[in-house]
């Protein structure tokens, strides 16, 4: 059979995160390994409300076939929101709705990447992104994320292969938790500037953002070098798969090609859904209320690991987001701590995933959105547990107290 | 810019018919053009009903992310379907919901195309499945189909060439409406059998059967061969977005990688609100009902246009769906001709934007579902006009009385 397959869908590895999911639906399993937000959090009564008004009022026309482009209010509404929240000016025309920001980087890939064209992209990287992106067959050019932003001197080096695009998540990025400082931005506008390449600046945590701070984004500086992907999916919910993509006009009517060859367009009745909660709602108080539990439980987390692991490991400590790097600082696989963690009843996911060249490392990423203050404690804890006690394992004649 | 985009975008020309939609916007312009199905004959009253129970019951689950495959229940509801209304026996493991049947299309080009991969497909065939494919880069093998399924000698020719895919729409084909017989699709599964391809299914028009007989599937003789596409689009709401594919065991495992990279899954909240829909309704009274309103229509539309051009046409007869196609037996294109009738308020899809070649066609595709008597009445008579005075503009010297 294998002989039927494109050599494209041949390229790309099943998700070692499908496993690991499904261990966590053990339910004795605490699990900081899934990227999801706490549904205990969804504005179910809210959105609700909104579906018996949306069918009530427009049912007839939201079941009908729609514009690849997507709802014209809901574009408006989030080029609107663009206006007020970070003072960008991206016109509606530009704005194409997707099914979940996912979708936007499937369009990009069809319409931008031929087989080995290069694409940055940070180091660890986004799975969904390099996932996506795969299929499209181009070469990875990775460039390390550190705790204020990219390397320069790497992304520096890889611009000298003429790459067609960056592709980046400067606000709380995934997996690491890191996001770009302002002059580290400021940096790569000027090595970027007046090439020809685009920066995609993916951007689905930048709302829960702890400290309540906007940082700035790409299309600041670079309207048409930049690319925008959003999503309701952290914000609002993910079950609904609705997001969006912003890219400059010519880009755009090759996007709205790809989107009707792929899906002819996004459902219609979950973009009504969203944008008759956004109008009749306080999204900010809801953003508000998001950040500040999700703050909440990532300093407990960071505070229980420091407490545990302090000289062990090192660690991000984000401020926004869903998720949480940890490095040891011993030279430990954490694919192999990963068995040892699972039988005790805690996951997470092994740093190797999130590396294009699947380099062995000795980092996880840590969720801490969907676990309350006792699953944090007791999760916490039987990771510190798993980790010394594999460690004693691996050094034999090596023995060391376990906490 | 034009540099920056990959060769397979630029293989693919932005769809002649959405032109046509945009002057079939028009209120005064009776439109045969769409391929939409009726909105008034939505079940507005049982989906608003499915959608509050939805929300209330599951509100919160299925606002978080889910599975590639889709949810259990709507696959099982599909696989029982298969078994009950066809005989077929599709596990539940063999389907996977997609975001419309356009995506599984997007899906099989992901999964099984390479650039130059050889396609059979229908001539003229439906515009949405070349789109799709085109994006892969395949060579199309243009096969004529015929009013009782594929000319036998063409498709044999074909083969060839090793094709990985015979992609066709057996039941009231779109633009044609024409359908296989059982002795037609007998002998193409002869010289499939045993032959390293696949038949690709398409129906999304099954179901909208004037005269309430079931054909039988390509599936019944040879499941592994066997590639399903499967839409509730013209069956229950289009904007839901709600398609389905059946694959073998293999081609599954890689489309669920593929579907995952895509878009991650389907919206929860539309696959429920089907479900819903599905567990407390009568769907066969609804596509009685729906096959009963299309039928009338046809028959007032192939009435009309026999009345008025009999001796200028062939048409064909369908027995369900939604489209008529006419050929004229003059050789005049059909795309002066648009021109000449949307002046006059009635638009149509000239047959040149279903043929992979491009080529002038004096034929056109004739929507008949959204229609009722009135419009038919109107819009056949505008189009006889612009038919009839444009024959005679085009034939100096050739007088002839107008209709």
């Amino acid at each position: 059979m294998d002989h039927m397959f494109s050599s494209r869908i041949k390229s790309v590895q099943p998700s070692f995160i499908r496993e690991i999911l499904k261990a966590a639906e053990n339910p004795d399993v605490i699990s900081f390994a899934g990227g999801l937000p706490d549904k205990n959090l969804f504005p179910v009564k809210a959105l609700t409300q909104a579906s018996v008004r949306l069918m009530e009022h427009d049912g007839r026309d939201i079941l009908q076939y729609g514009q690849s482009e997507g709802e014209y209010a809901l574009r408006s509404y989030i080029s609107e929101y663009y206006r007020s929240r970070q003072q960008l000016n991206v016109p509606v025309e530009n704005i194409l709705i997707t099914s979940g920001s996912q979708q936007g980087l499937d369009l990009l890939g069809k319409v931008l990447i031929d087989q080995n064209d290069r694409i940055v992209i940070e180091s660890p990287g986004y799975l969904g992104a390099i996932q996506a992106l795969s299929l499209y067959q181009p070469e990875f050019l990775p460039v390390d994320i550190e705790d204020n932003g990219l390397d320069l001197d790497g992304f520096e080096r890889s611009l000298s292969t003429d790459p067609k695009l960056l592709y980046c998540v400067p606000n709380f990025q995934n997996p690491t938790g890191y996001s770009y400082s302002e002059d580290n931005k400021k940096s790569i506008v000027d090595l970027v500037k007046d090439r020809n390449m685009f920066i995609v600046e993916d951007d689905p945590y930048g709302e829960i953002c702890f400290s309540g701070e906007n940082a700035s984004s790409f299309f600041n500086w670079l309207p048409d070098q930049s690319i925008l992907l959003g999503t309701f999916s952290k914000t609002i919910s993910p079950g609904l798969r609705v997001g969006w993509i912003v890219a400059p006009d010519e880009v755009m009517k090759k996007l709205i090609i790809a989107k009707q060859a792929s899906d002819l367009h996004t459902s219609r009745l979950t973009q009504g859904l969203i944008l008759e909660y956004l109008l009749n709602n306080d999204l900010q108080a809801h953003l508000d209320q998001l950040s500040r539990i999700y703050g909440e439980r990532c300093r407990i987390m960071g505070d229980l690991l420091d407490q545990h692991l302090g000289d062990e490991i090192e660690r991000s400590h984000p401020r926004g987001g869903m998720f949480m790097w940890v490095k040891f600082a011993e030279p430990i696989d954490t694919m192999a701590l990963f068995d040892a963690a699972s039988s005790r009843g805690v996951v997470f996911v092994p740093g190797q995933s999130f590396y294009t060249d699947s380099k062995s490392s000795n980092c996880m990423r840590l969720n801490f959105s969907c676990s309350n203050q006792d699953q944090l404690a007791i999760g916490i804890e039987r990771l510190c547990r798993a980790y010394l006690e594999s460690r004693q394992a691996d050094v034999p004649g090596h023995s060391k107290a376990s906490a």
